[in-house]
């Protein structure tokens, strides 16, 4: 990795200056922790899904993060206002397409999405994203499908086709993760198996991608591979704090961390190389 | 006890081995926490509540749990929807009238799910369960009133009229809880006061309903008794663990447990009898 | 300042002796942390926002809190409503404007509400009272900008005019709080700067006034102020227990805290003062 070409190390120091106003339209369920982890890592969280409102906030707000995990009727024609709000003003958009795959409607509002707004980030599990490239995909609501796990190189040239089909940075979450902006892949390696028993650990990546690019819009792949660097560390942090104890203390423990989260910590356990 | 007949030794084994998706129809006062005790028991939680995808999401999912918490226009045809394609494929249906009684909106609600959906399993307090009796019931909004307690063995003769004539399993939870399949009637001494410190409870109680009869269709009875002898457990168990600090941790302390509940806690702690 | 008219010391108990039904028409962002600090403090939380029930609810309510956090086409409607019935019903209402001015909808929602409901109590920041009394103010989303602090002389003047124009009593929110009711002004000194690195404290501090005021709702004043009374030791309270270990454990303390505040906290540990 040639540390000159993909400086992350500034990257918490820049959220936490930089107080980034992160507009989220995202799901019911997991959006207090959406909210808690944006101002953990230094951001400014804010949930505005009404389509009278949605593009109003996108012009006050540094980044715009879509999450599908709960889509109706109203907040889908938020989400597109919104996005073309992010566009027109040119700030990042971070796209989350939870459970795509898992029923027409949600199939339907991806392609909507990825057809009128130009995204600056794709985030999502192994099966989503496969769903998104096109490719045969399994789904289990909103969980990866195991048949969905491939080999790390084939993942990564996936998401580089993806990325350069989309013009976007295509980030792939699971035990390894796997980043690309269509001609660098990186992988990251941190994180921990309790991050999979506790709701929203991805839908709070996602938010920390708002952040993050939000900071710094100029420098994508770094932010992205900076949000998940933090995940994945928070996740491990958050394991040799609470333990084994069980979710409730594990969440408690992963906002902690996120709370705590330094350039210092980003380098000294940062894992990840370029592919 | 009859022990041959009435087996749920194996009941958190098989939810963790099936790992069910649980489908919710639910409230967003308390979701965040119905999905974190889904997962924490071992099952799936996904929530989609628009009329567009709720039947298909029923269509992946291996149980589903409607409560009434906070309704509207939109997710009570999602309501009606789901609990058909529920019927259709065959899956458990829980249903949690919260707030039976406090409202004509509530009411009418009920009525139109127990006139179009079988339901598998109906859970409330005592208010909620005597109003769709057609009983004489108070209501404190989504408590249960004082004066709604009666004997215990005049609650189990409700609930399994209730139930037979609902052809459901009835469960009626309060300092005792309990249940009965219209034959049976059983009587689940665990708990703790400070449950009905914690919003909630109840929602996560019908969610564990949600796993453990998605992983035994078949028993209804006995993954119903196992749902709240968890639930009761772990609120004695978060009670030791967390003291009376207050319902910060005693929430955390809750989730913590049913994290790590096991039929070997179940059979040990579990005290319940045969009414 | 005299004690004898100015008697907050019986409040807690009269909460937790009256357990106020407090409705909430709300946001879905910090809803559950609505819920459990109205269940700490002693009173009994529901949320019902659709116009078919909002009216009801409020009829067996104790106080409404009207929360603007997020808006839409279904909810304002019944803020309407739920407002109105309770002008008839001749209880408390208490209006959170999350976020006016940084929207014309949030703006057009607050006037809506103010020309139609009766208000008992506005809190806001400095930023969304400066909107709301028409004054310039900038907008950071739902955080106070740093530009509209100006000193707390002037501020108590503020929250005196808006008071007596409103016909309420104003409570302004910050590093101090400045409450009045258009006569006299009280300063609240207790709090803690973690307070604004965890998301909904503003919020909650609308939900313990909505306890507070259905318990005394003959002396708003002194309810308000037991309220920021309570929010601002619980802060201290809680970065006593959690120290500076992230917005994770915080939020756990301060709702232990809130589940333990007493008269005797209050009065040991209050700082306010009549201006």
């Amino acid at each position: 990795m040639n540390e000159k070409s993909f400086n992350i190390a500034l990257c918490v120091n820049e959220v936490r200056a930089k107080r980034p106003l992160v507009h989220h339209l995202t799901n019911y369920v997991t959006v207090n922790d959406c909210a808690n982890i944006t101002l953990g890592i230094g951001g400014s969280p804010i949930m505005a899904d009404d389509p009278r409102e949605a593009a109003d906030i996108t012009g006050i707000a540094s980044s715009l993060v879509i999450n599908m995990g709960t889509l109706n009727e109203r907040t889908v024609p938020s989400m597109i206002l919104a996005g073309k709000a992010a566009n027109e003003k040119g700030i990042p958009v971070i796209f989350d397409p939870v459970g795509a795959g898992a029923s027409a409607y949600r199939n339907e509002t991806a392609a909507q999405i990825l057809d009128e707004v130009s995204i600056s980030v794709l985030r999502g599990n192994i099966s989503e994203i496969r769903y998104i490239a096109g490719l045969s995909a399994s789904t289990k609501g909103v969980d990866a499908a195991e048949d969905d796990h491939t080999g790390l190189d084939e993942t990564g040239q996936m998401a580089k086709r993806l990325a350069a089909k989309l013009d976007c940075t295509v980030a792939i979450t699971g035990a390894v993760d796997v980043v690309s902006d269509g001609q660098r892949v990186i992988c990251i390696e941190n994180g921990h198996p309790m991050l999979s028993n506790l709701t929203g650990t991805g839908c709070m990546c996602s938010s920390l991608m708002g952040a993050y690019c939000g900071a710094a819009p100029g420098r994508i792949l770094e932010a992205v591979t900076a949000a998940l660097l933090s995940m994945g560390i928070a996740g491990e942090m958050a394991y040799e704090a609470a333990g084994s104890i069980g979710n409730g203390s594990f969440r408690v423990a992963l906002l902690d961390t996120i709370s705590h989260m330094s350039d210092q910590i980003l380098a000294e356990r940062g894992r990840f190389y370029e592919a």
